[in-house]
């Protein structure tokens, strides 16, 4: 895209996020209004040819997008919330961290004073936003999103979730708790490798394969949930919970943290005294969707 | 392989696992010696051209390969350990699960008999033996691994793990605790997405992206964790922290359970605590070498 064609932005917020999104519209031709609290942190970018609005209002009328990221959703109601600044008819995208209710009530607030509002999440670190790599997700109404779906992709690999605000937050705290997870049971298995002087770089190719493996389950395995039948076709949860005895087992013995094979065990075990022993593991979503104190 | 080059084995224990065993070996043409303590269970075998053994020391002679599956490493001491039971000279390799104490005493055991041992462990359920989804690791001599390989192919992707004949249990239970985790974070996902009204199936293809996304990253981490330094070039612990409080929060809102959530917070903070919050997530690994009581 040439600049001649590519559509004006504003970004606000010019922490290492926002630096990072301005620069990439401006790498893909859009003309790139900006603006920060701490205004010299634009400096960079206006050499780089971005605008510097002088004030949160002015930079909202530079063209017909929007793109906030700031701290947190707090920071963005105290720069947008004042009496005088005009959202009327503007796309608003937040890409500022928070949760799904936020989100919503993000909506509710800036549709109430005629913006279109989009809620998203991004998935990547400063550096990758520009790359194929950054993942940025999308939430709020359709048409919204596609009328700014070809700009968005200045960004990244830009993904739409649906209608719903909060959908944006809940994927990405959901894919968090996939990463961190995958993570650390590497790390389980690095420790228990360990004891046998096995080195992390010889146990990770087959860390690798495991998970890529079972990654592989997961579109069949949630036929089972939608359904509600979970007949045991690859194995029953019992037998499952025999081997994770041998996993908290083995992790004591060789004095290897038994955290994580215990949470693993506990949550199965509740599940079998449940009555869900025979039945394959996706049953497992009946101790997930509960509350727990613990 | 045809029944006149294909080397004769005997299989001893004829559960779900041992008669798949069994039959994959006579599939591939090999002459197939078979043993149970309940003797009907060799019914189907026999019919498929197994030989009945009378006794556990004639089914050992009937070749210089066999392999036992029975329940747990005691019910192979007592098949095995009679004073009438000739091991010398024989090729055992033993399928059953166990710890990785239990298979290095096993292998001592075996070797002062003058067997020699290869410990296993089967990554696969009945069903799967035979095909190449069927990973079976070993681990113990590598010239007796060889020398049985390609036997052992009839079973399935026979993977050598080292001398050590504990390394086939300890890849077994880590390998499981990575599937259990992955399992897991997909689950914690799917009861999160559930509260927006997303069904299993269209949450499963974002969570498997993820899982095999972060599965790449696996052997590059363990270059840190070797070198024992963890820069934070993608992003620092305490900024997952942050994140990680989101994921608790978001989960207990919407009466999600969040005992996963903690784990993985927990465990951070005190890495955290311990002053590794400017590092990069490997560095956790030192939380996981520790043992903890909880
Ligand atoms: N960095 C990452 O790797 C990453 C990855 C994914 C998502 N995110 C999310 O992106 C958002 C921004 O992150 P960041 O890394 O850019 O953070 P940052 O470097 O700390 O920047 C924070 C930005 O928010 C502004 N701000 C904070 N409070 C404000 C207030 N009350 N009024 C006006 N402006 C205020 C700051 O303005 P001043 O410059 O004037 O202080 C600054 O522009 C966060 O929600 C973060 O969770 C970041
Ligand atoms: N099934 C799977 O999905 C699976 C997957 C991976 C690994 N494994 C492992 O494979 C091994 C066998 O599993 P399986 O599914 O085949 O179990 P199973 O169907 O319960 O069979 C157990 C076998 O052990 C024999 N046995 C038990 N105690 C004995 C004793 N004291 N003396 C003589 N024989 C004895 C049984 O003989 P009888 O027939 O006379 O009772 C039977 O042959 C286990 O270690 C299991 O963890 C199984």
């Amino acid at each position: 895209m040439n600049k001649k064609t590519a559509a004006p932005v504003t970004v606000i917020g010019l922490g290492l996020m926002g630096q990072a999104l301005a620069g990439a519209f401006l790498k893909a031709g859009h003309p790139t209004t900006v603006w920060n609290r701490t205004a010299s942190k634009a400096g960079r970018l206006v050499a780089e040819g971005a605008r510097l609005a002088p004030t949160v209002g002015e930079a909202l009328k530079a063209g017909s997008l929007t793109v906030i990221c700031v701290t947190d959703y707090q920071a963005m109601h105290e720069l947008l919330g004042a009496g005088d600044i005009e959202l009327d008819g503007t796309t608003l995208i937040n890409l500022t961290s928070g949760d799904s209710a936020q989100a919503r009530e993000a909506a509710q607030w800036a549709e109430q004073r005629g913006a279109h509002y989009l809620d998203g999440a991004i998935m990547a670190i400063p550096p990758a936003i520009g790359t194929a790599e950054a993942v940025i997700l999308n939430s709020g109404p359709q048409p919204d999103f596609e009328a700014q779906e070809s700009t968005l992709e200045a960004l990244g690999t830009v993904t739409y979730l649906g209608a719903d605000h909060g959908l944006a937050s809940l994927y990405d705290v959901a894919g968090l708790a996939m990463m961190w997870s995958v993570l650390n049971a590497w790390l389980q298995g690095t420790a228990l490798l360990r004891t046998a002087g096995v080195d992390a770089a010889t146990y990770a190719p087959f860390a690798r394969q495991i998970a890529a493996g079972v990654a592989e389950w997961l579109p069949g395995y949630a036929e089972q949930i939608d359904s509600g039948s979970f007949p045991a076709e690859v194995s029953a949860l019992e037998t499952e919970a025999r081997a994770m005895a041998h996993l908290i087992e083995e992790s004591e013995t060789l004095g290897v943290n038994a955290e994580l094979p215990k949470l693993i065990k506990a949550m199965a075990d509740r599940s079998i005294a449940a009555g869900h022993g025979g039945e394959q593991y996706p049953v497992l979503i009946g101790e997930f969707v509960k509350p727990r104190d613990t």
